[in-house]
């Protein structure tokens, strides 16, 4: 499990940096980014939140339009970005922004040609928080948080590993995959037509099968293109209601889609992790 | 003077919107970005800080990565962002990343083939602000930032229009580029070999060359791999002080030349520059 710096610089007071490794999980060699604040260091090991990005995106797209940086140095939390998806001339891909490279889905894909590297359940809930914790002065305390199809990540691995983190956080998430037009595509692709298979990639099934502790925070823009077709916060916030889980799904009037509405509201976020993160520490 | 709204999104309470418009000044379709903050109206105009952004950007880059608006917003000022060159497939480019498109220097050419549309210069400083004032609720009220190519933008559009603009501010500006490869080169290009046709743009000349009232705050980080060779603001530093101008230079430890850099700082330049927008309402 070794890592190699490609990247630095300091911002904010802090530090982003960049790496590649080796992915034992995913077979093929993969970049992440990490955001270290001030205050972390040999001897003062800090919370990490882990986010996930959406379709298309690399480590680099919330890294550098999120607007994260002040507060989370302020708040002495690190923040890693992985990739999307596998990487590299061998994995296999479509030539479709939803699928394949850039489209992983946070699955762990059974089908061929995905399977061989399409294992991103497996990596961001499993050795990308081993593999951080061995190289950076970081304590175990965790939460997790994404966009869109990285907010449909963070849910799932959150809700799937609730003794690993304290709170989750989502922008605009696909709520319920199983019946959005992105997540059928991508589930029928990765898992197979046996939609029993796909329930446990679906948050909304999750929140549906029981009562969960974790808290979790939802911001979603009602001027969002995706919104009524493939989000559906509405289902995620009936499903949580039904079992008494924690959620609060806040319906942020004229954003959209993109970053500039992660912006608006990622200091936020970084409060409400901060929060739990404290209680757990 | 009429422009075409061709993007729209909420942030951080007040609105990116990005517009095109055909230039008389450089006989070309441009696009350009404005923040509006919150409070503008048509019963409320705001003032206006200008961005001009470095080689091979758009009016993109700033928007997306400086983490601007929540501060612009909460001081109620507007900003706009305009591209680093003329653009179209009529006009003049070089397969160059720091000639020809990407990178206009805010000259005015006067050399083939640059001189038909290469007029960033009379663009930024007179038929921007007059189609921003025309369309949009903003006062007169103005300051100029740059970083980069745009910094030494700023800079000498500041300095040579005083009566125009409240105050400057730059991220590592090319503070001398008569003396730097980058200048050097795009001058020649631009303006031919007559070195005295350069001093109009270049900041060290124009400050020693008299004493300026309009304040100036310039960030440079000590760890930019451009600092010795292109930018030298230990020039500026020298010519300000020269001649008694209110230059405040400040050196900042471990940062680079990128938008982690600009991220940083941004708000001290948005209260530096809302401070003399102030006194000047």
């Amino acid at each position: 499990m070794t890592i190699q710096n490609v990247g630095q610089n300091k911002v904010a007071g802090g530090w982003h940096k960049q790496y590649t490794h080796h992915s034992y999980t995913l077979g093929c060699n993969m970049r992440f980014a990490i955001f270290l604040p001030k205050t972390a260091s040999n001897t003062h090991s800090v919370p990490v939140l882990y986010w996930l990005s959406g379709l298309t995106c690399t480590d680099e797209n919330f890294m550098q339009k999120a607007g994260a940086f002040k507060k989370a140095n302020e708040l002495g939390i690190a923040i890693v970005a992985c990739d999307t998806s596998p990487r590299g001339d061998g994995v296999a891909d479509a030539d479709q922004y939803d699928l394949g490279k850039g489209a992983g889905f946070y699955v762990d894909a059974t089908k061929q040609p995905w399977s061989q590297h399409y294992q991103m359940y497996s990596y961001v809930s499993q050795e990308l928080p081993q593999l951080v914790e061995k190289h950076f002065p970081v304590s175990r305390v965790k939460s997790i948080a994404g966009h869109s199809m990285g907010g449909h990540g963070a849910l799932v691995i959150g809700l799937n590993n609730p003794e690993q983190f304290v709170s989750i956080s989502a922008f605009s998430p696909i709520s319920n995959p199983i019946k959005s037009p992105w997540g059928k595509k991508a589930l029928t692709e990765y898992l197979g037509s046996d939609i029993e298979t796909w329930k446990m990639y679906d948050a909304c099934e999750l929140l549906q099968s029981k009562s969960f502790d974790l808290p979790i925070l939802v911001d979603q823009g009602d001027a969002d293109e995706f919104l009524m077709e493939q989000l559906k916060p509405e289902q995620l916030l009936k499903a949580a209601s039904s079992k008494n889980s924690k959620l609060e799904l806040r319906m942020q009037h004229g954003y959209d889609h993109s970053y500039f509405f992660i912006s608006s509201f990622i200091e936020e976020h970084l409060e409400f992790h901060y929060k739990h993160m404290s209680q757990a520490s």
